[in-house]
């Protein structure tokens, strides 16, 4: 297959970089229908082990899945007005059923809010029927006219939670309990050094009252919007005339929040840790742990494999490549699929009693005594998965600038790729005015850090302090 | 909730009876997308264990999960003919993307066997790339005119395996594989004695060379295909001009097989299990397998439950029902959900070291000693998923009839419900005929019983044992 040495170098040009390991790792594929990609087995198993973590995490919090209607008639779509405004330009009207033009047409969801608020109003009507804390995995269509696998697509994978709460304090808590679980998920499994906080007025999503968003900064210092949780308050509720019977027995509206993650966070994986071999993946999400590569064919050596295999514990998933490709080939192979450990199993080394681990994060080869391979491997397992996020958590430092003034800000924008952060006014027009004279875009309102000085920007009195940066 | 009282009796209005039961154990909802409906927290638990015992299967049979895109271009649906003429009529077609009319207008996906064929095409090339076994868990779309809750509905949750192969041999083989595996499941879990065979030409699926089905009948004797698995031969492949290069050097077209089961069969188990209290669900696939109930609040009455929850293994899922309802209702709230078990702890009961167990599918009473009360547990549940099935069995069993010749045929077609077992002849005129002299549709053509006389309807040669019912 030619097509491992089809990588375009990463620091030559990164999109085609990214778009290669893509195709190369068999993550994706094309097809006919533009726009929209096809998740290969091995891309899909990551969204899989995706799933179970944070469909876990979704459980222990006392979230149950659900599933709505995937159309959404255009009536229910526009009684919330901000939120029309937001997902109608990017709208698929299905307008035909068989040869049937249909009275009313519908959109696949771009997200649910209104079909949950729909549902909701039904079946709450106490505040004992409250909270409601539904989830649901399934597909939303953007009708994006630039499009690039897993970043931006027609069709995207994703959950999105929806709740209704009985009081405000309650659903800003919920907010904030989820924001935290996708902080966690992608610190902790994804290895991204992520940085977090809250929307602007500008950026915030489509009818929410406040949008938190984990910020995710790639290798070429673009950020990333890697999943996001907003608080509603009441707006939709009152919109779709929702209204339960509270304890004091007066009827009032429930406070509700969204959030959701997508498969972009894959996107986010390889443009974190991918190199010019291709593909790195983080070991607790890898859907292969250990490939081992038998150099020849002695059943010694397919016994040794074997026995090492049967010494891991069932969690450490490993394969063995028993393909009649050469072994350097194979390395090749496992190396561009970003499998975290290749372990080179060969007689002569056996004959010393040796293996050669090789990492997949450093390339480094690593010989060990053939008694110490599996602990060695678990414990190279953990240091792959601590290395991946600090080398990441490295980079993004030294892309992380600080700008006093215009001129500082102007100068940073131009010549360093990364987050610039500053003391910020709060005010759309200028936010609109940094657009147009920089190209950078809020990433977020930090939630720990206060304002200590006037906006860089503008010169009015600061009010927060605020990442810029580029983004995906 | 007046809700529990509202079941219509089963036996005076069967297709009402279905609905409210589907309504009243909070399985779905409907909402403003007519003919689509929500799957409610209870009724998605049910299918998430489905999808968790095939999904496992599946991955131990050597398949793997993909992600097609959701839509088909119109050129792309018209590639293979009786396929296009098969699934047109029902398509939803998208036509605009935002403001602007798509080029080339796109149907959300009735199944994939085109996607997946024109994906087969770009990736395989040799034999080495053969066998692929893919599967995708999915929503697909058929603008149905006339819906009823998972039995017939727009948006239908499914998975699709789509197979191709080096032989023959290896198609037909995994063909009926996955067919075993549908049947095995629905025995084994969904407690359904299905009957399965060979649909006829006028029967199988637009584009098979072959079609096998799982048909289970209802309490009611309507057949229900839940179930389906199609070996194409090379017809699809040939359409789409997909080769390989085979061992001995030329190219050749690979074998192609697809399977699929959907939430159908959740309407499945409701309409065999169900009864006049609600739904019953096998304790195999059931969300919650016991449910307890205090009767009154007294702590000594908690802390019995604690240790009986404790004392319980984890795969049994067990719930207190802690809310401020009257255990009278509470009972009729297990009820009507099928819970299998519900176990009533009173404090007067506990003086005497005793609790009530009481089955779903009987509805009898059961004390036991505090001290056996965990082991008696885990011995029902496997007793009530017994129980369930030879039930079912029993019925279907005298639903099935056998006509001899045609004033038979048409006279048990008349008076009795169920399956009519016949002799045929195997021509699709013959069959045109019944379904229009009886409203009967071929069931499936029996795979171990040979024709031993003439054809029933018709008089010509007998060819095959064939089932004929109504169906949903």
């Amino acid at each position: 297959m030619a097509k491992l040495n089809d990588i375009t170098l990463r620091d030559i040009d990164f999109a085609q970089w990214y778009t290669d390991v893509c195709m190369a790792a068999d993550l994706i594929d094309y097809s006919s229908v533009k726009g929209s990609m096809i998740i290969r087995p091995y891309g899909y198993a990551i969204w899989e082990n995706i799933q179970k973590v944070l469909d876990a995490e979704f459980k222990k919090t006392g979230h149950e899945n659900v599933q709505m209607p995937m159309f959404i008639p255009e009536t229910l779509l526009n009684v919330e007005k901000n939120h029309i405004s937001g997902f109608a330009p990017e709208a698929a009207w299905v307008t035909m059923g068989g040869d049937t033009p249909l009275e009313e047409r519908m959109c696949v969801r771009p997200t649910s809010e209104v079909l949950f608020c729909e549902h909701y109003k039904k079946i709450i009507k106490s505040y004992r029927d409250l909270p409601k804390l539904y989830n649901q995995w399934c597909t939303i269509v953007r009708w994006e006219k630039t499009t690039r696998p897993f970043l931006r697509s027609r069709e995207i994978l994703w959950q999105e939670g929806h709740t209704m709460h009985q009081t405000e304090q309650e659903a800003r808590e919920e907010t904030m309990k989820m924001f935290q679980i996708y902080e966690d998920f992608q610190r902790n499994y994804l290895a991204l050094p992520v940085i977090s906080g809250r929307k602007t007025e500008k950026e915030k999503f489509a009818g929410a009252e406040e949008t938190y968003t984990i910020e995710a900064m790639m290798y070429d210092g673009v950020a990333l919007q890697n999943g996001t949780s907003h608080y509603f308050g009441q707006g939709f509720a009152k919109a779709f005339g929702i209204e339960y019977l509270d304890s004091d027995n007066t009827l009032k509206a429930p406070y509700q929040t969204s959030w959701g993650v997508s498969t972009r966070m894959i996107g986010g994986l390889i443009m974190t840790h991918g190199d010019d071999h291709g593909l790195v993946v983080p070991p607790k999400i890898a859907p292969i742990h250990v490939m081992f590569i038998p150099i020849g064919t002695d059943e010694q050596v397919m016994e040794a494999i074997d026995t090492l295999q049967k010494a891991l514990p069932s969690e450490v998933i490993s394969k063995v490549d028993c393909s009649a490709k050469s072994p350097g080939f194979k390395f090749a192979e496992a190396e561009v699929k970003g499998i975290p450990l290749r372990v080179e199993v060969g007689s002569r080394d056996l004959q010393r009693e040796i293996v050669t681990l090789v990492r997949r994060d450093t390339l480094e080869k690593i010989e060990v005594r053939l008694t110490d391979a599996a602990s060695r491997i678990l414990e190279l397992l953990e240091e792959i998965q601590q290395n991946l996020y600090h080398k990441a958590l490295t980079r993004r430092d030294s892309m992380l600038h600080f700008a006093k003034n215009h001129d500082e800000f102007v100068e940073i924008s131009k010549n360093k790729p990364g987050f610039i952060k500053i003391n910020w006014c709060g005010e759309m027009a200028c936010e609109e005015q940094i657009k147009e004279e920089t190209g950078l875009k809020s990433r977020c309102i930090l939630l720990d850090e206060e304002a200590d000085g006037i906006c860089a920007f503008c010169g009015k009195d600061g009010k927060h302090k605020v990442y810029f940066g580029k983004q995906y």
